[in-house]
């Protein structure tokens, strides 16, 4: 193998894949990145940790076809200090030369017939999605994907497509998440568990501009972003009815100044996370006299007292939620206003944007004596 | 205590003082923050670790005058999380009452009578010095400062003033870093110890329009920035005499592009740092036919030939160096080629700026088998 490439190129196309690199040590070969020539002038990179993997070609002139694996610890940290130089690398069994000006490094690799390969996908469905829209999505639903590794299908992301509508929605049991967007062409019908840890990387790979494919089959999901494809395991098991969960009435409705709204609920979780005080995170609120009022006491720290205008129809409240979950969905509801929806003290609350009618966070209420 | 004071204000306030609230539990109240009228329509917050103290006076409404200490941790909090309405502050006993739009938090707090007093200059000199020429001073010096608080001299840096000359100098004894500057008005003569990590503070707090005042006593230095005032102690004990380590004559001379040098350690010692290969650190550099040549090998890793331009006077040269104190010194040269002069093999070697005659930075060689 042989090619002549520019620093940047290499710099990009490693930066992409690296995020694919395996963390863990059970497997050497998988914290390397495999280069391979193709047959029109570029080379592929492509990293996996075997539950998700990350292609990305990039231009490069080929001398002599052929494949190496380097171990992404060095290969990444030397390509980012070469120097702006028009760079030769060459392989020598499994050991890489790389040549720039007057010196060369050799960094021993791997066989890349050991490296597995990375599968495609065959008898696939395939849509198209704006790269800010499922940017906006992912960021939207990320925030209740559960980490507990022990229930696989909380840590994923249901994906559901319906004719023009693309839904994303997520639970880790206490809260729950749900997006929907709409596509110019969609899919009959389409229902999979994609892994949050996933659609976190692909977010992070989209710029606004790009318009996104996404195919499935059977077992395995792939996002295409120019020059960049992202292959992932679907997760098996059977996503918690998120329908029947979400209420369909409520007795109060609040409406609130979203900021006004983060700002309280993070000044009350101040003293809502001392050990002196409360239980961790939970946070008592009144809903009455078109106001939302916080009473808070630590002893150690001290009193809180909040008071602010909130336009409320229906039945006064008091009811109780884990501050943090409070946080997460007011940061990402991306509106002035929101409404908070409740049916009473031990039921679930929803929380959606004023003026859209596309998100939904509902939050399980904490029982308090 | 009583005032009524802008939120973006008090929050400008606390983050500057609060670099310099105690990190150690010791004593609970030096993790707090003193707020204390004046006479002029000005409130004072001070924080101290008993070595260092940071004075900052912000605009507010005087309506009682009155102090109180209250804990760092959840006031800094706070403040920043309040929204941007006007704020009355009122203590009651050694609590405060911090009042913002229909709500309210008490923090309970701390006596200020048993606050350490920061101490007042007596007897001072005092020099004025550019804001950014004193920054880029501290930058060039902090690189060499030992982090060793067994040996306290050399955790700060040596600070000269000589009439019209200001000088910096740091060394942890691998190495040695000094930096001259030229002030419009000096002083007679002065040498005192200030510690690294003042300096670090002063250097985050200076804006680049600014002019600095420093002022020393017998023990303590003084650094006034607008409105804020920083006041460290002093360390104590004998300097090295830095004057004499510094070779006057060289056998080698060369001259590099300081990029391509940092670059060319860089890569270096990405295979220096391996435990499979050379001691952790070090790496051999020849200077001759007018190039730099380095050779390494790390059996695990692989293999790296360096070979770059240098001009060279006199004797050509065989030498290693920890690749650290030489990236340290390369990044804040601050020229785009450096001098390096040698004396041989075991002597030490003098970096320098091309262009300019303000900077030097020894390092001492390693010897290798």
């Amino acid at each position: 193998m042989k090619f002549q490439c520019d620093k940047s190129n290499l710099v990009q196309g490693v930066q992409i894949v690296q995020r694919a690199v395996s963390t863990k040590n059970t497997m050497p070969i998988l914290g390397g990145i495999l280069l391979e020539t193709t047959d029109n002038d570029e080379i592929v990179l492509k990293a996996t940790d075997l539950e998700m993997g990350i292609k990305c070609s990039i231009k490069a002139d080929i001398i002599e076809p052929g494949s190496i694996v380097l171990p992404s610890k060095y290969f990444s940290e030397l390509v980012r200090k070469l120097p702006d130089l028009p760079i030769t690398f060459e392989t020598n069994q499994n050991a890489a030369n790389i040549i720039y000006g007057d010196s060369q490094v050799v960094i021993n690799g791997f066989d890349p017939e050991e490296f597995p390969i990375l599968p495609s996908l065959s008898d696939t469905d395939a849509v198209n999605v704006p790269g800010d829209l499922l940017k906006h999505m992912i960021r939207q639903v990320s925030v209740a994907v559960s980490k507990d590794e022990s229930r696989p299908v909380f840590t994923g992301i249901l994906t559901e497509i319906n004719e023009n509508q693309l839904r994303l929605v997520s639970t880790d049991t206490h809260r729950l998440s749900c997006r929907t967007g709409v596509l110019e062409k969609g899919l009959s019908s389409r229902l999979e568990i994609i892994p949050g840890k996933t659609l976190t990387e692909v977010s992070r790979l989209i710029n606004d501009e790009e318009s996104i494919t996404i195919s499935f089959d059977k077992n395995q999901v792939l996002f295409k972003i120019d020059n960049i494809s992202l292959i992932s395991r679907l997760i098996e098991g059977q996503f918690p009815d998120y329908k029947q969960v979400i209420p369909k009435e409520y007795s109060t409705k609040v409406r609130l100044e979203t900021k006004t709204f983060l700002q309280v609920v993070e000044r009350a979780s101040l003293l809502a996370g001392d050990e002196g005080g409360n239980k961790a995170n939970v946070i008592k609120i009144s809903f009455s006299e078109n106001s939302l009022i916080i009473n808070m006491n630590s002893p150690d720290v001290g009193k809180l007292h909040e008071k602010v205008p909130a336009y409320i129809e229906g039945e006064e409240i008091k009811i109780a939620f884990n501050s943090k979950y409070l946080i997460d969905v007011l940061k990402v509801v991306d509106d002035e206003e929101v409404y908070l929806e409740l049916s009473g003290t031990l039921s679930p609350g929803i929380i959606k944007p004023v003026t859209k009618d596309n998100y939904l966070y509902l939050i399980l209420p904490i029982r308090t004596v």
